[in-house]
């Protein structure tokens, strides 16, 4: 890559050190960078420098925010009786975007995964217990990965926290909205099968 | 994508705008970035604003360039008797990759195409014409692409430098180097055996 000018070199190694984006790529993307307005391209540069500077972990909740805490658990309105966990700040995203759920969040940072060396003190748990602490937390809904390390870690949780008699529940695995039966795996359906209810 | 808190939202919508770049890849850069060292952000940015405020064209090719005349441009021991014509500076970029062409360039920025209302005066031409009354250019190197633009933009170029005696010649076409026969077009094929050469 020795054939472009030191800063568009320069700006083509940066974004090819992003993840999915090959040489290929980071050169379209450059290229493109340097077609666009300079006040757009200073929008761009500005936001990257500004996520990173202003977005911080919620002291309460784990979640990525602007603010700590976060705007779920600075809101009064929630419910306060539920603490659903899951694995990512993601995960949080797509539990709001059923507009269903009304709890609170305890975002782990990961899940717990003997085969890397994660262990129940390397993800965001101990904060979670603290929380308990409120009398008015009466059901945790576990929603990890439905994958081995989530599995784990929804196990993990459930015996850790039962003894304190609060309502510990998992989130229902089966057959996807939409999905066919003949293609689901036998795992899935197994536990489509087990989890049936009656009508 | 109003799930996240507002920096984070718009870093996402700054990244979906480039090109190639949907809403979920958007989210996963925008999360690496979040998991990159402070350092690294900072560079990525600063690179991306660095390119745009230094990177220009050259005023000789129109090359991209740091510097004006570009480091092609100034140096006196290129073949001063060839001038490449290409389209984009990537192609510059391509035909440098080869080790052995060592002439000048000259960067058109686009192809003619009346189809998408570029004409001859919407390209780079005008200062190709200007150079070659430097008396010892000798051979115009036409390496626009084989497609319907770059074609036509060759015929174009051909036509306007051959009364001033100038020699005007195009890239080969035919089959890849590795290629294979029975996969190539026919008009590549047509090519490949209207430019065949005696052994």
């Amino acid at each position: 890559m020795k054939y472009y000018a030191k800063p568009l070199n320069k700006l083509i190694n940066e974004l090819s050190r992003l993840p999915g984006i090959g040489g290929k790529t980071a050169q379209r993307l450059a290229f493109h960078i340097l077609s666009m307005d300079e006040k757009e391209v200073y929008e761009l540069a500005d936001a990257i420098r500004g996520a990173k500077e202003t977005m911080k972990y919620c002291s309460i909740c784990g979640n990525l925010t602007d603010t700590d805490p976060c705007s779920i658990c600075s809101d009064e309105s929630r419910d306060k009786s539920t603490i659903c966990v899951v694995e990512s700040p993601k995960d949080v995203a797509a539990m709001e975007k059923i507009r269903e759920y009304r709890g609170y969040y305890h975002v782990l940072h990961g899940a717990i995964s003997p085969m890397d060396g994660i262990g129940p003190d390397d993800i965001n748990l101990k904060s979670l217990i603290h929380r308990l602490q409120d009398e008015r937390v009466r059901e945790i809904i576990i929603a990890t990965n439905p994958n081995i390390e989530g599995e784990a870690t929804a196990m993990y949780i459930a015996r850790l926290i039962k003894p304190s008699g609060i309502k510990v529940s998992r989130i229902a695995h089966g057959i996807p909205v939409g999905g066919d039966l003949e293609y689901a795996d036998e795992v899935t359906l197994l536990k489509a099968v087990e989890g049936r209810r009656e009508l």
